[in-house]
This record gives C-alpha cells, structure tokens and sequence, in this order.
C-alpha cells in the first residue's frame, strides 16, 4: 500500500530547508538547518545531520508511513544521485554521493536533483504550470538557474545536469566575468548579483542623481525599492535586466517553445518593473511565428519558500 | 497486418524528393519533382502534382501494402499536418493543409514534420545516432535547420515549431540581417550562404591575395575549394564560420546536454576545415562539467540525399 508522507530538502548556499509533505501538497512540518558552516572537508559531517534533521521532523509522522526522500540542490545529478562541483557549496565541490550515503543511512529511497529543477516540478504539480506539458522555469536568485520540462518530461540531458540556462551566453563580446569560469553568462547580468553589479557600474558611469549614490554595499532589493520610489538610474537598471533576459528567452523559445517561461524567485517580485521589458525584448527578437503573445511569461504560482521543497518532495512520490 | 512500405517525402525550395521505403529503410524507388515553378498562388497544384507523382512512383509496389506517407517541409507542423510561412516557398507562405489534402485525396494516412526534424528522425533510426536518446541535428543547407531529440522523442514544443536553432542569436551587436527579420542568427553565419558572404566581406576588407578574387560569384563550394588548395583567406573563413557554430553549440549543449551534435548537409562535408574549429569553439565556451570531449561533435551517418526521404518515411510507420 502506498503511504502518505514524503520528505522534500531544498538545499542552499544558505541553508537547508526540510519538509515533510503529503499527497495534498500540504507541508505538515518544517526545518532549517545551516550549510555555510560545512567547510569543504565536511560533506560527510554534512550529510549526518542532514539525516539527523530528517528523522527529528519526521517524529511528527509515522517513520514507516514516509514513502521516501526527494532532495533538490545545486548541481543535483538526478542519474547519479550527486552534487557535483557545486561553486556555492564549499562540502560540494568534489564529488558527493548524496542519494546512496542518505538512502543507506535512513532506509528509505532518495532521488536528488537540481534546485531549478526541483522548483519546475513544484510548479508542475502545484503551480501556474499546473496541466503544461511544454514549460521552462527560470529561477532568479543569487544565481539564474532552469528547470526545463519538454513533452511532459523533466529534461536532465545525456548526463543529467541539463538546464544550465544561466549559463549561456547573453553578452559575447565584453560580457561579464562569471564564477563558472565563462564570460557573459546570463546569470551575470540576471541574478541579485548582476542587478547590483550593473547598479554599480552605472553609477560609476554617470553623474545623474540617485538615492543609491548615498548606499555603501547596493543590494538588488536596494535598486528594487529606488526603482519603486522613481530613481531614475535604479529603473533603467530593471529595463537593462529584463532586456537581458528577454532577449535570451527568444533564443529559449526556438530550442523548445514552451507554452511559458516561468519566474521564480526574488528578482520576478519586483512585477512589471522587469515583466515588461523582458517581454518586450522577447517579443521583438521572435520569429513572426511565436510573435504576439504566444509564449507566456508568467510569475510562479508557488511561494519562494515552498516551492522547492514541494518540487523535491513530488520527486520522491 | 502491418503493411510493407511507406512513401517518404522530402520537400525543399528547389525541389521534391519522393521515395519507396522498406522496413529495413532500402529506398525500392525514387523521383524528383521541381518544386520552384509553383508560385504563390499554386499550393493546390503543387499537391495534386505530388499525389500523381506519389501515385506513379508506387506502381513499383502493391499500393495497398503502403502504410502511408510521411512528408519532412521547411516549416513543416507535425501537429497541425500544414506547412505555414515557409519563406523559401513561394506557394507556402500561408497555411498549406498538406497532410489532410493529400490523406484524403491518396486514403492513406499522412505525417508531416520539418525537413530538419525528418532528418533528425532518420538519423536515428539509421545513421549515427542510432540507439541515442539524447542528441542534436543540426542541417547545414541554404539556411540552418536544427531537430532536437531528447528523452528519445523529437522536441516539437507547444505548437510544433519547436527546433529552430538557426535562428537563435549568434552574434547580438551589429549581427547581419537575416531573411526571418531577425538580426545576427546564427544562419547568417553558418549557411552556405553565411560562408559565401562572410567570404565577400573579408575579400572586400583585406588587400591579401586570395583565388576567390578572380570569381564574379563565390559560392561556399568555391571557399571550400580554395581552402583546400590552400588559400589562406578562404580557411580563415572556415576558422570563422566553426568559431560562430561552436560558440552557439557550447549554448544549445547548456540547454539539453545531448550525447552528441550530428552535422548533416553541404557544409558538415568539409571535414576537418569545419569540425575543428566547432570543437574548439564549443569546448572552450562549455561549463567545465561538460568539457573534455563529453559531448561528441559528429557527420551525419546518412547520404545527403537519402537521409529526409528515410526520415520522412521513418515518421508514417
């Protein structure tokens, strides 16, 4: 008989979130465990407590009616059941066996994948991609990651680390250095960084007035609330973004043509303010044949500190 | 019972090619219909004449052992069965019913798809990517067609038009004028024409000797051959035109990560000229998990002239 409880974790640069949920996409418990203590010598220490948090939550259901565990992390290997070489992560750098160290130690089966991809299966299941079987979920974070899903199915690629989407090339002459290693990445322009990153530079470039001028460190959000309060600079910064990201979702479009690419993530909170120059510089490098409004952009239906942890929980189903 | 045969049809902008296919992909028959007399007004006509042609190639066969017809069309809808705004063909530029006039008017059942997904599909079921669930073809012809394989089922996307690689951006500032409308895709560098205009311009912007200087028209069969021999603008061209694929291939590897990238058409025969500067280029613009050889750069395993008829037919078993 099928049981009632799945554990999704939604690992992070941060933190990691843990849940336990049931068939009706309810998170019935919730914990946080820190993961920037782990250095690199303790994916192993790591790991022990991942178990240890799992089974502490878990005391709120019955550990035999827990059907398995569904884990999402960056450069999650869905074939492999890894991390590997995950920049964020100090413990995961190397190789790291997440699913058969976690599967031996709990006794329940685990599945792993991406957090991009984890959050595109939440929003498959429980959100606006709800009946779409041709969607592309961007997520827009400290990085810019992907979750793409072509005729229904999740897609992981040869070699199951498909759906680098942040990590093509958006600027080919004088792009941006990226952590990756490239140059002119999307992620270097689109994430909370590359707002910041290209705040600052226009800043320097300019004399024109700005309440960021007075900020020591510039934050996204900080650019976020000036671009609400009219400053100038901080919402030409929002159109050069959403210009950034329109113009390679045109280029996302001739791959798969979805029905929509879906936001998720802070940046996609800050509404028309990005909405509506990444649909225009969509629109306008479409072929004629996807003009007008025929690929949707929509923002995600789940909330942020949900969505991955469903995502990862509905892989363990 | 299953029937023996299908008929496998391969439309381009000079002509058709019309086939007799067995189930172990011999082609028992062939003819060649012009397809550039039809002009805009002539779509019915150009179908009539295909079902007569059809008719007459399958006199060599019992015309009830035909399981039916698969048609690869620039343009080709494989959900709608029509081939829309086909800027190659006159007679195409609206909406053609091509699979449910020519069902009707043969009573056999019939499949359309692009002529680059028709040779996606015979690739795979004959040529080098056979027993591949994850690859690339990209069609290096008069433009630049791509069909994208992934999970084992060719990517149609939303509306069917999925797959049109040569119209992703490959050069985002200054990039050339593509006949689509688009600026800088990747077929206004890669094509048999990109190649023969990329040629003129560098003629035109050096003093350096070059054979391709005494020709009124250059074709990219002229570069070929002039490279070949050894001129040194002519490789250069080459160099050039491997760079701009590659570039766009490390792009395309980051989105489905497929087991190989399959060339198939005029330019892929140039051999080392091409392959190698796509190699370089693709791998040193991959994330470093994927570099190393990880994703093969492949020719095409099928005869240019065979591979769209035995796709097209592989499409009506």
């Amino acid at each position: 008989m099928s049981k009632e409880y799945v554990v999704g974790v939604d690992i992070g640069g941060q933190s990691a979130m843990i849940g336990i949920v049931d068939r009706r996409a309810n998170i019935l418990a919730r914990s946080r465990m820190d993961t920037k203590v782990y250095g690199e010598a303790d994916a192993e220490k790591f790991m022990d407590d991942l178990c240890a948090n799992i089974r502490k939550i878990a005391e709120h259901v019955d550990w035999d009616n827990i059907e398995g565990i569904g884990i999402g992390a960056p450069n999650g290997n869905y074939y492999q059941g890894t991390i590997e070489g995950a920049a964020n992560l100090p413990w995961g750098k190397g190789v790291v066996p997440l699913r058969d160290y976690i599967a031996k130690k709990t006794g329940k089966p685990v599945t792993v994948t991406n957090d991009a991809n984890a959050a595109a299966i939440g929003e498959m299941h429980y959100g606006n991609a709800k009946g779409m079987t041709n969607f592309i979920e961007i997520t827009l974070g400290t990085g810019v990651g992907s979750g793409i899903v072509v005729n229904g199915q999740m897609v992981y690629g040869h070699d199951g680390f498909a759906g680098e989407l942040g990590h093509t090339c958006a600027v080919r002459y004088n792009g941006r250095q990226c952590n990756c290693g490239k140059v002119g990445c999307l992620e270097t322009y689109a994430s909370a960084i590359g707002v910041a990153r290209t705040a600052r530079e226009w800043l320097d470039m300019s004399d024109e007035p700005s309440t960021l001028r007075s900020l020591e460190v510039i934050t996204s959000k900080d650019v976020y609330d000036a671009a609400i309060a009219g400053d100038s600079i901080a919402k030409k910064v929002f159109e050069f973004t959403g210009q950034k990201l329109g113009e390679s979702f045109a280029d996302f479009v001739a791959f798969s043509t979805p029905e929509a690419i879906i936001l998720f993530g802070g940046l996609a909170e800050a509404g028309d303010l990005i909405m509506k120059p990444i649909v225009e510089a969509m629109e306008a490098n479409l072929l004629s044949i996807w003009k007008g409004g025929k690929v949707k952009v929509l923002r995600s239906g789940l909330k942020d500190s949900d969505a991955a942890i469903l995502g990862a929980g509905a892989l363990a189903w």
